[in-house]
């Protein structure tokens, strides 16, 4: 049965990429990415030597309106001659956060062997490095732009905090974070513990979770940085 | 300032960590570990190659009482002495359905740096594989193990999905895994989707997305076997 790999890329410092992922990428003739350029500079990266123009069949995604007659044309392509295809993000973990999943879902219809590949997610970094609860959680991915909207879902997230105890995240896109930075400290009450992981494996790291009070008289740079948002509280403990 | 360090394990196939992990651990002296006959196999099969009686500073969690005065100790002692201390799980990310984060929130307060490290997550790994929408998901940990409340649990997840299309992911103590299915397929509608990610990483792997309705008509054995569940639905295309 021919296999579908789920190729997860860096988010920007390839040294935690697993050195050895070129080896799995290698002899997947099929790869179904977000951005050429950007998958052909990755792959480059981590050692793939191919020629890309000559000996890879790439299928380029709308990442807002994913085709999927295309999708479907390539896997079946694929299938035909028994090659596996490879789905490569453009950060982190495809299917989380981006169309990949539309792929899988068609894969499955087609008996491929779905075969996700470890690496970097910044929404399971981000958890990690929080100090919030890690039994219970919610990814919310973007948050409504218009500011009515997001000051209402930013206060139903921290409702879910308060009765549940679960870890609600979200991100942003990086040149509005300041804007839903503000927002966070005017909507959510001085007592939800906020957190912020910045530029996330590069050298810039910063990873911070404070009271919202505490925040208050902090001056922060989340300016086009990428970065994952979390509130929640405490684990309880002895 | 001295660093807290998140550090991953395997999900019982050493393969699928970075191998150059143990160069990052082999320098940390202070090792908070759930289980320390595991920690230090793991340790073993990676490469460390310390003397760790004599050259490693353990704490053992209790996983279901973690001892705030002990782990406060722990990371004072080291912070004294500028040392680094590793924060090492079970299974998968530490601070994921584990007590980690306990430790974390100490870290912040004695003003540790935190770095969580990349490694694999079950979690993931499924949402990945399931062709289920990843743009929102939310994480359950272990469902109420009493039926009545189990299955109205499985009942509101299963609302959430038809409201928001949101992923629900949860787990259950392997040797309850049977009982958890027969649940599922009782109390979900037919047309929802049922995932089940089963071995992960292991050449055991099993991964699979359908309908309810579909998978009453297969046996599946999942019995005393490591297992990711999820309902959801598939994300909508052209």
């Amino acid at each position: 049965m021919p296999r579908l790999y789920l190729i997860p890329s860096d988010l920007g410092n390839p040294d935690c990429m697993d050195p050895r992922l070129v080896e799995t990428i290698t002899p997947i003739e099929y790869l179904i990415v977000e951005r050429l350029r950007t998958a052909r500079r990755f792959l480059r990266k981590i050692g793939d030597k191919r020629n890309f123009d000559e000996e890879v069949r790439w299928l380029e995604l709308d990442k807002h309106n994913p085709n999927v007659k295309h999708i479907r044309k390539t896997l079946q392509e694929a299938k035909s001659t028994s090659q596996d295809v490879g789905v490569l993000s453009e950060a982190g973990n495809p299917c989380i956060a981006d169309p990949g999943s539309v792929i899988v879902s068609i894969a499955y219809e087609l008996n491929f062997e779905i075969e996700p590949l470890v690496g970097p997610s910044s929404i399971l970094l981000a958890l990690t490095g929080s100090g919030l609860s890690g039994q219970q959680f919610s990814f919310h991915g973007y948050l409504p732009v218009e500011q009515a909207s997001r000051n209402k879902r930013i206060r139903a997230m921290e409702q879910s905090v308060n009765a549940y105890g679960a870890t609600q995240l979200f991100m942003e896109t990086p040149y509005r974070n300041m804007a839903l930075w503000k927002s966070l400290l005017n909507q959510l009450n001085p007592s939800t513990l906020l957190h912020v992981s910045c530029d996330l494996t590069l050298d810039t790291q910063w990873i911070k979770t404070k009271k919202v009070s505490d925040w208050k008289s902090e001056s922060v740079d989340l300016h086009k940085r990428p970065c994952i948002f979390a509130i929640g509280r405490k684990m309880r403990m002895k």
